[in-house]
């Protein structure tokens, strides 16, 4: 994978970069966020990280996670007034991934739009935000891109950006178990340890920090399994999250655990956002395409991973999920 | 990694070989043994694959598994006169690691004996045995050092090589999260991946192929969880395994879930034998020695993966071990 030279050339001659990644940040946009700004530090350039939403807690161990400043807080003005010229956009595409589209934030859109504007992503969009884009809707993760734009910028990857890339590497390929894992995946992760990444240690943090009361909601919600032909359903009720003082961030993965089991092809998640209002996840395997599912019901996502919401009892709304599932699958 | 010389020479002169893997084989065993013994075939040379015992269901998906001549089906004679000379042992490193010790097997062990020898193998040992020996404890897996092998008997590493090695280092490295995984590991595991090695379906495979029955099993012994300090101990009845139809090898890695909690440093799973006996597998993290704890029942095992059997009432076995876990922490 080649960098476009207009980023080469745009990252070369410019000196200060407001970087951002998108809301409700993951592991992919955290790690690709701060390895590129650290190197091009390393190339003398001032950068400054931001986020709409603070740094989950499981990206906590991440080094210089700490540098973001996160626009919720309340600090518009304080960001506007910084002088910066030129925004990086990080596995995403459009300023309304980066900020809420709340009308408070109308400065905000305002002063982004009026900004010189990078897009470096592997989401497949159809948007066109952006002075320079380079999209990549085949790089596993944005990390990927990021490692090769380094390389090609002549700076040497440090420890602390080896440890940024390969988390955010293995947060987007499930830790090389997703199909998007390819032999380029391996062959990064390969020299981003040689530079100083643990895949152990980062594994742990990534994947196995769950709060006992995590593990506790966990309990509750894997004992509702009920399975129906090739589906497994699971859900989790308001109850469940104050029992355990959880809240739905703690069901991150979860609608993903049923999948073990041999005989499931879709795996389903009920949410309780209020009385009679469900959010649905759902998971399935190889070729069944739950977008399409989701899309029936005004939802959407990818092939192997969507959600949409739905009205009624937990009772109703798992009938007509099923129901629409049951006749999906009959026409396999 | 280079294998030495006299083990190159040897593949090279001699023309058949007896291939075994260990008693209770696994991923690591099973595949590096077939693809030594396909590219073997390659060079014209004449193999026959052997284990004590039948191929676990979950290898099932391996190429060329079917191959693999089981000697506890009562097909010794048969095995000893078809000639072999050369007896090659797989991820293991003594006869007694390849045939039950029981006394109707002496005249397999006089065999075996009789034969010309070489082990290769990556696990720690002080014994002698072999003709030519080649053991690695620092390679994360009996794969790696096939894979090295196959490339310097400049054999082509075919999809199906591919896919057994794949395997093979994917089980031994707990798919690239254990502390074993080293650069060599990625970088091995891509190349592999460009032969015809497909991670995803591989990972699935291996680990996400749950029968329904296990995965009951699974919710019943998760939810006899309990927590002490830093320790989580789970327990499996006799009476489990018949409500669900699953035997012990179904609870194979559930004593490891419980490490997920961030607090845990110890996870303990009591399984029982039968009245008033019991087997303890214990995991811990980092430098959490666990075998100390086990070689003080009289059991054994590495620094964070151990076991031991222990007597009394479910009640009575808990308060034993524990009491040793918590004097063992303190000390720490």
């Amino acid at each position: 994978m080649i960098p476009p030279p207009e980023i080469i050339d745009f990252f070369k001659k410019e000196d200060n970069f407001l970087i951002s990644t998108h809301l409700n940040p993951d592991g992919d946009g955290i790690g690709s966020s701060i390895a590129l700004s650290l190197a091009l530090n390393k190339l003398g350039k001032k950068t400054f990280l931001i986020c709409h939403d603070s740094i989950p807690q499981q990206y906590r161990f991440l080094p210089f996670q700490e540098e973001f400043f996160i626009i919720k807080s309340g600090s518009e003005d304080e960001l506007m007034r910084k002088g910066f010229k030129n925004l990086v956009l990080i596995d995403c595409n459009d300023i309304d991934r980066i900020v809420d589209k709340g009308k408070e934030n109308n400065r905000l859109f305002d002063f982004f739009s009026s900004l010189y504007s990078v897009v470096i992503d592997h989401h497949e969009t159809e948007k066109n935000f952006g002075h320079i884009k380079w999209i990549q809707p085949k790089s596993a993760a944005t990390g990927l891109m990021i490692y090769y734009l380094i390389n090609n910028l002549s700076v040497d990857i440090t420890e602390q950006m080896a440890i940024n890339l390969y988390a955010a590497i293995a947060v987007d390929t499930g830790n090389f178990r997703y199909e998007n894992t390819s032999p380029d995946v391996l062959l990064i992760a390969s020299e981003l340890q040689k530079k100083g990444a643990k895949p152990h240690l980062i594994y742990r943090k990534l994947f196995e920090e769950w709060s006992r009361n995590r593990f506790e909601l966990f309990l509750k919600i894997i004992n509702t399994l009920e399975i129906v032909g090739d589906i497994a359903i699971i859900h989790v009720t308001e109850r469940m999250f104050e029992e355990t003082s959880t809240t739905p961030d703690d069901t991150e993965h979860f609608v993903e655990f049923p999948r073990i089991i041999k005989d499931v092809k879709i795996s389903a998640l009920f949410r309780e956002i209020k009385e009679d209002y469900y959010k649905v996840s759902l998971r399935s395997k190889d070729e069944i395409n739950v977008a399409q599912i989701a899309s029936s019901f005004g939802g959407g996502g990818h092939k192997n991973a969507a959600g949409f919401r739905v009205k009624g009892s937990l009772e109703d709304a798992k009938k007509i999920v099923l129901e629409k599932i049951l006749r999906y699958l009959s026409h396999q």
